[in-house]
């Protein structure tokens, strides 16, 4: 008896797409290269030189994020060139926290199926993402998972490495009563809480235009994450800053709780700020009490800055074209973000 | 009319679960710790301090990859600690490929839920491999995609980095003519061709006992990938060692290849090794062709070394208790390499 072979492709797995993805994404990759990288993609490893004559004592900073169920939205409208801020975003802010400017990033995309112009896309979100954050992106992987995704569907991760000087390092340990707490403008609602987001307006088409947001509802959940690295780097060598926390999931509280110290607290005033419209729309949808809200989106702040002199931060990132207010103030206490009284109403 | 109101625990993340597998997972991580680390897991970003007082001029090596679809196994298995190990060499293998040592490891874990003895199962064993390794295990992420992924799926990735001395790095401008190809034994199927195997075995239960295996299907299909990061160390600092080549997607051939200069070949006898008989029974179920089996599969070596001493190799890592043997050499060519002969039958 013969039986055909069995061929790799036949077991879902083409080689030959996966190389036009790599063509197609090429020169958007190659616009992030930075002076360090050495050698091309597509050896075993990515090689990058850490210039000694520029760094005294690097601690090498190091984040690995996802962004979440927000692909769904994507895939939704058939939008992929944006996702790939998102992720980069993720990583590269969390990174800024400690003061590390992003070096290089690696990313990771599994999909049922390699359809050349679709990751090609993605892999150009992702090195526009790098662009903007001043990352290399360095390498990665496409990883074709026939059987195991359903049609169209795929996942993201990326690894973001920096530097920061041992002695330049941001965090709780700089942070002192009196200073000040400085909120950094969110985009929308950048990649975290989708779950939850996408529960609430499950019966809702996406083309729907809510009166509040003034386009379609599909457009405002895909709206790219903000990226703050530059910025946050800029302002550290510009003014004193003590910390930064990047408002991901936990929500404002819950992150700027981790640059605390265990002896201050610090006071938000919602009184501040107005959330973007969005916010309130999800809060009226679900509806989602506050303090879910609040511990799950970022409600309008995407990152915080920790810093004794509130009113020059707002200024050095307003001449960046950044908005920024000063939202609060760090006191003694016992390692908490107490919130405190109410929005303005629109 | 009141609406119960929408929680993120409800829209399918369970951060307490979350919470949970963390802790079971903390002593297998804190293991893989090095000196260099700083701080706790936990921060916005990990850190690891480059020790200046050993590299004068690092070139930090990253890596990026996933398991294929050998996930697919360990599901139907049920078994989820070894298939971290694999992970680990897929990214750990490919940094020493330029002589890099491994320094740290950042995972992602995609899941639909996050079981937390299932989670924790899973980064115990990526920690296992990085002790292997000597790697830090210093983050990653564990992402619940409720909705995304199918009951019980689960998908991984990883990236490495790692450094090398820019005077010490390894790879194709290093092979000369008369350089012996040293082949290093694999464990098995290691993580690559997955769609392949499975798409071979799918008519047979995994607890099928094939004569020629002598043992489950299914665990010589679960074997782990043997991580041979250490050993090319420890080869390259006690002989010259040209290039190293890791045998992942494109089997030996393709990935040899990669590590020739424009005008050298690699010859490469298959009468010096009997592929394990895994490899045979592929060939024989599929049928597979061979020429399809040898750029898809291992066919028995994971690893290459370029050397100028093939049997001062074979003995060094004999010493280490590693199976090698000398496998071809180098010769003036184009850049190719090509298989002769054909393997002893058993």
């Amino acid at each position: 008896m013969t039986r055909p072979e069995i061929t790799y492709a036949q077991a879902g797995v083409d080689i030959d797409a996966g190389g036009r993805a790599v063509e197609l994404m090429k020169a958007a990759v190659a616009r992030t290269r930075r002076p360090e990288v050495v050698g091309e993609l597509g050896g075993f490893a990515a090689l990058f030189e850490l210039d000694l004559t520029r760094w005294r004592r690097p601690l090498l900073a190091s984040t690995t994020d996802g962004v979440g169920t927000k692909i769904a939205v994507a895939r939704a409208l058939d939008r992929h060139d944006t996702i790939g801020l998102d992720l980069v975003a993720m990583v590269v802010d969390d990174l800024v926290v400690c003061g590390a400017e992003p070096l290089f990033v690696q990313d990771y995309l599994a999909c049922d199926r390699v359809v050349p112009e679709r990751v090609a896309a993605i892999v150009s979100g992702i090195a526009a993402g790098c662009a903007k954050a001043g990352a290399a992106l360095v390498g990665g992987e496409t990883a074709e998972h026939g059987d195991q995704l359903e049609p169209g569907a795929y996942d993201l991760a990326a690894t973001a490495v920096g530097a920061v000087e041992a002695d330049a390092l941001l965090g709780p340990h700089r942070v002192r009563a009196g200073d000040a707490v400085v909120a950094l403008a969110s985009s929308g609602l950048h990649s975290n809480g989708y779950s939850l987001v996408r529960r609430v307006v499950r019966d809702l088409p996406l083309t729907t235009v809510p009166p509040e947001l003034g386009r379609p509802l599909g457009e405002e959940l895909l709206e790219p994450t903000r990226i703050y690295a530059r910025d946050c780097l800029a302002l550290a060598a510009a003014t004193e800053v003590h910390a930064y926390a990047h408002v991901t999931g936990g929500g404002l509280a819950g992150n700027l709780a981790r640059v605390l110290p265990p002896e201050l607290d610090a006071v938000v005033d919602r009184a501040t700020w107005t959330p973007p419209p969005v916010f309130g729309l999800l809060a009226r949808l679900g509806p989602v009490a506050r303090p879910e809200l609040e511990r799950t989106l970022n409600l309008g702040i995407g990152m915080v800055a920790v810093v004794p002199d509130g009113e020059a931060a707002v200024r050095l990132l307003a001449d960046r074209d950044l908005l920024a207010w000063v939202a609060g103030e760090v006191v003694p206490g016992s390692g908490e973000v107490r919130l405190t009284g109410t929005h303005p109403v629109r």
